[in-house]
């Protein structure tokens, strides 16, 4: 059977333990304790939507030294065998009366000194993903053993994309292909959920494994916001149409936004996409390594600011690979160096009039000389439907 | 613009907030915070897929008396404001130096007694969605106020669907027509990944907003596990193929598994179908309100036992609705009391082989007296394709 932990091979596997590793080291922790589908995808190469379900938890240990240690419900045993981790612990799951806790706590107490220091990511854009009280339990029962933040361990390596991630990350921007058909079931009179729906299996006929998202918004010269789900208004003349997907293949994310004119845009619309476009240019020719991540922020902001625009209020891109959106954030706070390999998402909005907004977003990976495009760009005249 | 909190009337709000607090009475809760999609979608009505994001937290805080407090990221605030929800606070998020605990924190303040005792779901198929650094900021920040676990106050609401809750429910299990459509799509030479693509195209075409899950196997014989992500492994006679689905409209969600023979089926085959469709039977006939999950479990085991079939290991169903799995576990160990108005899935499994399993599922709602399809039910012969 074709096997899915082939994604990648075991070297890049290793190459992630060892930069891991690298920062654990820098840090002080003598593991790392991972919860989440991301972080137990990159360390081990198991890819399941199972995740899906709430009722089970999933742990990955990283050790200070050799390979990382899975400890898993019986019921991702089958799969996790055929992934590139080979120490696999498995517990019957669910169990009400000890969901995982012991088997986690005796595997930490083979792997980490008594008075060792576990690496938890604890800091913004992380959740725990296990009960709660069982990670009291679980402090308690691997006591002197403390729990320290460890988002910055992961965060700094898990943001600098290999060259294989890149590639993969580029196969799923080329499912933009999909927005090429847009013209094809977005018409006037067709309510915007199906517009949603048609778009979802654009996106899985142009190769998506999955649809984890689509968004988007359609209203007249603007949206409202950008993160509604469809409702059933017919589109109507006048109309921007915008459509914001997270499609993912091989456990790798696109995120665009694309906008359409629903008949003849009106000159304020038109001037918002020409800003939208320039504001991206600006990002594309200015953007370097060493900026940090609120210089960014400045260069698409200063663009809409100097073209007479007024510049939305929320961040204008972020990072982008194993979830729909990574650190770091386009904010005016984030001071997260830029660097060689980061994949990011430039994301300018404009705002047309009071409610009324329009966004665009383009997927890039930073070279020594500057971004390089994922996908082929949006165009720069505003694609206009049943003119 | 038709409005997404539309989904549920303003008294269905009212009543599951009014049980909320019954329950919170019973257990001395000042206050629930809630901060996953489910939690929140339950009792503000807010239904979006940008939880896709882990960028930011949201909350929304169930006091002791009056109405749900929402806490949100400004991008929500458009959405929220079209909601059950009138108070509404936000803020700019993603702010790495303070991303809404501060608001959260005061908003605490005014709503619950300085020795109040706040419940946060920490138990069973539970997680806390927001950073863990913040929530021990924020424990600092309230106290004396403790946090304490309100898994059981959340679970006892969530577990009983309101009729307007089972209609919904009803309207997304409808969504199995899709599976009348297999046929036409998966023949023998036909990859597995083309199989789970066309599946989901089907499913939207049925009539689903997204498909949150899809899952599946096919192999001679047999499958091997269940949450695998699909290969490219052509369909070959003598495969057995399962499709697992949790589609989702208007928020709810169902979960079915369904088997097809490619080429005519062996005799165990056959008969392990046989197998699941009299232990469904088994359980459609002698569930009742006032058993246990674990008297459930004991039905469907039995029934598999007493065919002269082996069961397998993991748990034989579980509860169904804002997520795809739900408490209670139909297993062993869970000792939950099933109670009217429960939503339920039976899902048989048998080992045919070692390392052949087959699997089946249904949804019902448990009534006064008994077991309540909520969709038209699997044919009792296994479906045979290419025959």
């Amino acid at each position: 059977m074709p096997d899915r932990s082939m994604i990648f091979p075991a070297a890049e596997f290793r190459r992630r333990t060892g930069a891991l590793q690298a920062e654990m080291a820098t840090s002080s922790l003598d593991a790392l304790l991972l919860t989440t589908p991301a972080d137990v995808f990159y360390t081990t190469g198991f890819l399941t939507r199972f995740w899906e379900s709430p009722a089970r938890p999933w742990f990955v240990i990283v050790p200070a030294s050799g390979d990382p240690v899975a400890v898993i419900p019986t019921i991702g045993a089958d799969l996790m065998g055929r992934c590139w981790t080979r120490d696999i612990r498995t517990w019957q799951a669910p169990d009400p009366l000890d969901d995982g806790v012991s088997l986690l706590a005796d595997t930490l107490e083979d792997l980490v000194p008594s008075r060792g220091r576990i690496g938890v990511p604890m800091g913004v854009e992380t959740h725990l993903r296990m009960p709660l009280a069982d990670f009291l339990r679980l402090q308690d029962r691997v006591a002197p053993r403390v729990f320290v933040d460890g988002t910055a361990a992961v965060c700094r390596v898990r943001e600098i994309k290999s060259e294989l991630e890149i590639e993969k990350i580029g196969q799923t921007c080329a499912l933009a292909a999909a927005y090429d058909r847009v013209p094809e079931f977005a018409q006037i009179g067709t309510p915007l959920s199906q517009v949603f729906c048609d778009f979802q299996i654009a996106l899985l006929t142009a190769g998506a494994d999955w649809v984890s998202y689509v968004a988007g918004g359609a209203g007249p010269g603007g949206y409202g916001d950008v993160i509604s789900p469809a409702d059933d208004r017919p589109l109507a003349q006048g109309d921007v149409l915008m459509l914001d997907t997270g499609a993912v293949r091989d456990g790798y994310f696109c995120d665009f936004d694309r906008n359409y004119a629903i008949g003849p845009p009106t000159d304020a619309v038109r001037r918002a996409h020409d800003v939208l476009h320039a504001a991206t240019d600006a990002a594309l020719s200015a953007l370097r390594p060493g900026m940090m991540a609120c210089d960014a922020h400045r260069i698409i902001a200063d663009a809409i600011t100097r073209a007479g625009a007024v510049t939305g209020r929320g961040r204008l891109g972020h990072g982008l690979g194993l979830t729909l959106t990574e650190w770091p954030s386009l904010t005016p706070l984030d001071m997260t160096t830029l660097r060689t390999g980061m994949v990011l998402t430039l994301e300018p909005g404009v705002e047309i009039a009071p409610g009324r907004i329009m966004v665009h977003e383009e997927n890039i990976v930073l070279r020594d000389d500057g971004p390089e495009l994922l996908s082929r760009r949006a165009p720069a005249d505003l694609p206009v439907i049943g003119a």
